[in-house]
């Protein structure tokens, strides 16, 4: 496929204008911008800008309501509850985060949890925001039904991931994971390929392993059964109950928590997409000296950088250098557009009266 | 492999007077024998009275201190560290849950952690304490290195098991799952055997996959490289990373929080385990009604457990429900110990002065 390359600031500068264009504000366009752009910087294409067309269906067509006002429905020192009234996921995700932090700073402690949202970008920017905020933060979401439990051949649970981040040098320690094995974008790259799955990807229609990709696609497409597996796999000779257990827990501190809908329920009334999010930072200075934590962290993570590497490999990676690398390397070289992305950006831009901020293609790569 | 059974009963006696032969109190050896025997109720015959024997050495050989006075290091209204000072591990357990369990009645949330500890069997054990106190628990353990992280061949990483519990009807939903694919009693099993390991479940001194159990087994023995795989398995295809993560969110609660030892030190000072734990209660009450959350909970895992079936499966588990039943058939029908443990006991309970209580083999199954 076909990549273009366009600057990162005029690409941010168009994002801004197309939210502004449906009718948020300045300060809402920006953190909407901050969370969407921060997958291409972190290289997760799949959670970037190539998702804009997604959030554009869903603000014109009034799933997201722009005009929402959201409310704090219930709330202790250590705690709150928002109702989300379907506004944009991102401003509730940093709304909810920042409620957290801020309780966290007074107490210790501050978890937060949303119903009746949408998507919210990556969950792993929402744990970021505690941790550049010198706390210890995680952030989850439920998601629509993609994950089939351990023995069954109904999705029930989502996506459903899971983001924890801590204050370490050089970088944050950053772990952000999906309790499915793999995401659904993983099983479309291969489709588009027209190779086979992985084994233990996914189920078809009755619960069997299957590697056909347009097979398992075309069955959560038309929602007829079967779909991907929890971290772990197929059964219980490597363990899918476990991923299957921390999606339940990523559902319980999001739909249980908030009084919202558990993934099963998730896009499934008209117009609405119900999604919760739970939000947690907590100040590592309830267990003593922060920094001695820190540089303990930071310690432990260079032993395991250090340790020996496995035949043929010549590094192991600690959760979020990758991340980081893509932010210096995209930041240089420009976001990665294909095609069909840029098609959209014009469309989108069109719509939204941003047209004259549509970034200019730099240069293209295979 | 022939298994005798015992009454329950007649066993939990014995073992509080092994205890007490070693010089625990009555309380302290009825708190140490609760923990144990919970996992033969609970059908994990890997961490209940087989185990005895291990605990036998680390108290004759002085790595338990049966007279240590562990101390509170650092305190808030949320939180605690305590220095465990070579303690025997459950009763450790037992005392930091219930401090998390106080401050979490007292202000919603409750966060101890513990350095200098032994080993202290299941980990679900510590978060059941939360939930049959209406609370939600977490409970995780970091242990020995045995697990190597994604393109390593060195373990560096515990089995780090992360347990929680909630309440829930009809059964409290309780998961309780080490962060390697498979336990290491799992690859002692498949040797027993003589079959070979599954792939994806460990590497070899080069960091290659290894399905040779014998070889793998005598690795992690000499220490002599390899070790078992994070849950997802090797490389990044089926996401081995994202248990090498969790089994770092677990190391970071445990050891970094508590200022102790990290899983490669783990056992490495003479005579020393230094193993660390951390405990969470949290009051559910924080984000409103508790019995509607214990409803939603319920009725969301009813509906998983009545969702479609795979091809040739009837039954979609519930974490913690395996274990439940096995409690009820364990009660009516006994333990089951097999000659070697059953030798073990003779030999453990003339050592400690309780051999009259040694309990009576009932009836024997192969």
């Amino acid at each position: 496929m076909k990549y273009h390359l366009v600057a990162y600031d005029a690409l941010y500068r168009f994002c801004v204008q197309v939210f502004r264009g449906y009718g948020f504000d300045e300060d809402q366009s920006r953190r909407i911008t901050d969370v969407l752009l921060e997958a291409d910087l972190s290289g997760i294409e799949s959670h970037g800008i190539q998702r804009l067309i997604r959030y554009h269906k869903e603000i014109t067509s009034g799933m997201v309501d722009i005009n929402a006002q959201p409310q704090v429905v219930f709330e202790t020192p250590l705690s709150a509850v928002i109702d989300g009234k379907d506004a944009m996921g991102q401003l509730l995700g940093v709304q909810a985060m920042e409620l957290a932090i801020e309780k966290a700073k007074q107490s210790g402690f501050g978890m937060v949890t949303v119903r009746n949202s949408n998507h919210y970008g990556i969950a792993g920017f929402y744990a970021m925001l505690a941790a550049k905020a010198g706390l210890v933060g995680m952030s989850m979401t439920n998601t629509e039904a993609i994950m089939v439990p351990t023995f069954g051949r109904q999705a029930m649970l989502g996506t459903n991931p899971i983001a924890f981040a801590m204050p370490a040098e050089p970088t944050p320690y950053l772990f952000d994971a999906a309790t499915t094995v793999v995401p659904r974008g993983k099983l479309e790259v291969y489709a588009k390929r027209g190779s086979g799955l992985m084994p233990g990807w996914a189920v078809d229609e009755q619960g069997n392993d299957s590697v056909d990709a347009d097979r398992v696609l075309g069955n959560i497409i038309g929602k007829t059964g079967g779909g991907i597996l929890p971290l772990g796999g197929s059964g219980e000779s490597t363990s899918g109950y476990k991923g299957y257990g921390f999606a339940m827990l990523c559902e319980i501190a999001t739909a249980i928590f908030s009084g919202g809908a558990t993934s099963d329920r998730i896009y499934k009334k008209p117009g609405k997409a119900e999604i919760c999010h739970c939000f947690i930072a907590l100040d590592h200075g309830m267990f003593g000296d922060k920094k001695q934590m820190e540089a303990d962290l930071s310690a432990f993570l260079q032993k395991v950088r250090d340790s020996q590497k496995a035949d043929g490999q010549d590094r192991i990676y600690i959760h979020g250098e990758k991340e980081q690398e893509a932010h210096d390397r995209v930041r240089r070289l420009g976001v990665p557009l294909n095609d069909k992305t840029y098609a959209e950006l014009r469309m989108i831009g069109e719509f939204s009266g941003a047209s004259a901020w549509l970034p200019k293609l730099q240069s293209m790569e295979e």
